[in-house]
């Protein structure tokens, strides 16, 4: 499954020289990716190094992707595009944004049983990469997509810890499963942790 | 370490029949234990069957562990007995207790520099023996000990989004490392996550 597949793919040997535009330049430009966001960080990762690192040319990382952003949301790979889900709900009352974020994240992460959410943190907890590309998407989208609009007080500190409450949820949820949690239903679920969720990202802080 | 290292040793070939009782005793029945909680639970794993897998007296449980809870909070091999922690935290003002709880097991994660944590979770990634024991010492340990003296509607859920948040805040603070939490001092997290903590121990839930 994803980050870890792709790790895999990344010990295939790498062809020289520019290649053209098919099927397999973008996924060499997945690879790249995955690798220099992880070792450069969102800023230090440039389009330039990421097609270089592919073998292709800069121009292919618009035509497959549309811009580095998208390149970095697809290198997460993971089920919905979670710059999306967050853009959305940060539309609408501010009160309720932390009941909008569960709702949505509770649809995709069951969308796969969990599955995906177990796949992506048995790779976390098994490789650097995984986990410094999460610490990037946190500082990315939680971050810069979020909290900066809705809380522009301590949007780091937030940003960590709304990551705690909804890594924690899904790894209670998804990777123990312990009941009564793993079989609650979903309105159960936000109804108890949005009012906690929606501390972090509004509420008073120290 | 502990559960990780404790499944290797697993695999070592076992001898017939009772031992005598020395060192290798106390670790046949840590590795026994482990097996056994895990497959059959706290309630089913019963001292006779524990002492029979490890191939000695059930006398040698109370002499090594004093008894059936002692021997199943060493299986779980943390760096402090949770047990006492969270048994010590439950006297004094039932409003601070999230307070008491997040201070100690801060000083306990932070004496190994997170390494314990990120060891636990990796064996829980990889191992669902682990995931049981997990699932085992949270219904037994924080349902049993605390919850059902200090919240005694719904102390099972009210364990499990206590969970999501112990876990959650170790996840982000000790493997992903995302800053600013990952540096904060104690007294930062405690302010910022008690109060979270203390609506799941003692709050209203839905």
């Amino acid at each position: 499954m994803g980050i870890v597949a792709a790790a895999d793919e990344n010990t295939a040997p790498r062809r020289r020289g520019r290649r053209p535009g098919g099927a397999d330049t973008r996924t060499s430009l997945l690879d790249a990716a995955r690798a220099v966001f992880a070792e450069r960080g969102y800023d230090g990762a440039t389009v330039r190094v990421i097609a270089e690192r592919a073998g292709v040319d800069p121009a292919m990382v618009n035509h497959w992707f549309g811009g580095k952003e998208p390149l970095f949301v697809a290198a997460l790979n993971l089920p919905a595009d979670p710059a999306t889900i967050l853009g959305e709900a940060v539309s609408g009352d501010p009160d309720e944004l932390a009941e909008r974020i569960l709702c949505r994240l509770l649809e995709v992460w069951d969308s796969t049983g969990g599955a995906q959410f177990a796949a992506l943190l048995q790779s976390i907890a098994t490789q650097d990469v995984a986990a410094a590309l999460l610490r990037e998407f946190i500082a990315r989208v939680l971050v810069g997509k979020v909290l900066r609009e809705v809380a522009p007080d301590r949007p780091e500190l937030r940003a960590t810890l709304c990551g705690t409450q909804m890594f924690g949820l899904a790894f209670v949820r998804y990777v123990l499963k312990v009941e009564p949690l793993a079989s609650a239903d979903h309105a159960t679920i936000v109804s108890a942790v949005a009012p906690n969720l929606q501390r972090y990202l509004t509420g008073p802080l120290p």
